[in-house]
């Protein structure tokens, strides 16, 4: 375990679409010390929109052009993003430990910011949860020495935990599930199998063991699916959720003390203006719980 | 009294402000048909800030140069502003009367974004507020024929409401509160009576019947208070507040069934991008009010 760069933030923000981005400039702004995780992309989202115009102050502009916007935005404050996936968050009490792989990061709040995921899970892959299911190869690899593993990839970045996986599993499996996965990735490793058949549902008896495609089905002992954006539970345990959605306040709280949401991940409308406002709310009521701290500890 | 263009629009909003202007577009987009209360300036606060860093996608802009990207962005979807004050909402049931002196505009739902008002009231003023106070002198000016009356005035639109009452009254006095008003304006009535010194009380038995200043005092049978915005409670009767903010829910729903409220008035941070994101949040849910309306009509 790598504690990253020994130091501890006032506030980590986990993701870098608009709720995420405003929550970063309004916390910099106000002189915290904020570490930001996500992308260079920024969102996938943002940068596939062709045309945006509920966004007040641009009129028609394009996803790509956005985020260009929001990119300078952020250099002109001398912003960085971290571009690292964060798995796992625990509540430590006064602080907040963030997983990603083999490193943690800690932070004195936190506000997330990582999108709702649209697609509907697979059969049974809510219920094989932690039983062979997983969301993130690199941090449960140990467990899956010599055996046989299949990933469901919803995006490219999924390529790498194949990678990774095929290192350690006795066999690795890759269904692509985007676009440019339908003619094999030179950037996947030979052992890798890759299936094109579309995955259908995850059966097994106590343990998941088995994936069923439209035409075949492949015994395994254990399924990653990587998506754009976790379940919070699965991000956050024990954080209140209404749905698919983080349960917060007018301010932005989660359930968690010290613990903030914003955007899509705390309910409709799923768009960006209202996910940087209320990225904006949720800086503000973040560096507040942080001075009420300093207070108490005087 | 003119039913103000003989037709009820689907959506009134109240204030451009960066919360009203975000609720205009969003439901313009959505095809409702809507009337915008405000004024070309947009918003005094937005016109007078100097630099503005925190609202996502413009870093160190000025007030002025955002207010103009907004105007642009009303004028590409050829939405107007309609430059009349709204003095009084009242709650009908199925439809929202909204008062403009004797004017009355109709609307299916409702999305206040008046703002909040920074100033402190008088001693006296809530205390007499209708029982000798008002801040609408055009509404209430029949009452005051013959009788002397003082205009506490915070911006320059309040030298109007002095002219015009002081065709009705016997003696009016005007009392600016704002810099230009230290030099006596030529749009004033000469008949109308100036006084620089500084109002500390409204004083009076069961009707206010005094004006105290720091070195003198007035008697009148009435007193304006004329400010940027209304308090909500006295905008409109019945809706459930919380201190100066008006109460919402996360949909910026209000105690009121089809009214919604978005931005400053509905409560901290007072900022632009958090009032731009709900007056979005506020639209979209008035549109989803409006198509649940329809339904149950068919």
């Amino acid at each position: 375990m790598i504690v990253g760069e020994n130091m501890r933030y006032d506030i980590a923000i986990i993701g870098t679409g608009p709720a995420g981005l405003s929550a970063a400039i309004n916390a910099k702004i106000r002189n915290k010390n904020i570490i930001l995780f996500g992308n260079d992309n920024l969102s996938n989202k943002l940068v596939k929109a062709p045309s945006i115009d509920n966004y007040l102050g641009f009129s028609d502009i394009s996803g790509e052009e956005l985020k260009d916007k929001f990119k300078s935005h952020l250099e002109d404050m001398e912003i960085s993003i971290t571009n690292k996936k964060i798995n796992n968050v625990y509540a430590m009490g006064d602080y907040f430990a963030l997983m990603s792989g083999d490193e943690m990061f800690e932070s004195t709040a936190l506000i997330l910011a990582t999108g709702v995921e649209y697609l509907k899970p697979l059969k049974g892959e809510e219920e094989y949860l932690g039983k062979g299911v997983g969301y993130c190869a690199t941090c449960d690899a140990p467990l899956y020495r010599g055996k046989k593993v299949a990933i469901i990839g919803y995006n490219e970045e999924s390529e790498e935990e194949a990678n990774f996986l095929s290192e350690i599993a006795s066999k690795t499996y890759f269904i692509p599930m985007y676009k440019k996965g339908l003619t094999r990735s030179e950037n996947l490793d030979e052992k890798i199998e890759v299936i094109s058949d579309r995955p259908i549902e995850i059966k097994g008896d106590s343990l998941a063991n088995k994936v069923l495609f439209r035409e075949s089905e492949i015994d395994i002992d254990g399924v990653f699916v990587i998506k754009d954006s976790a379940s919070a539970k699965a991000l956050v345990p024990g954080i209140e959720t209404d749905g698919p959605h983080i349960k917060v306040d007018l301010n932005m709280q989660t359930s968690i003390k010290g613990c903030f949401a914003a955007g899509d991940c705390v309910g409709k409308p799923y768009s960006y203006i209202k996910s940087a406002g209320q990225g904006q709310i949720a800086a503000i009521n973040a560096v507040s719980y942080l001075d009420k701290l300093k207070l108490q500890n005087r």
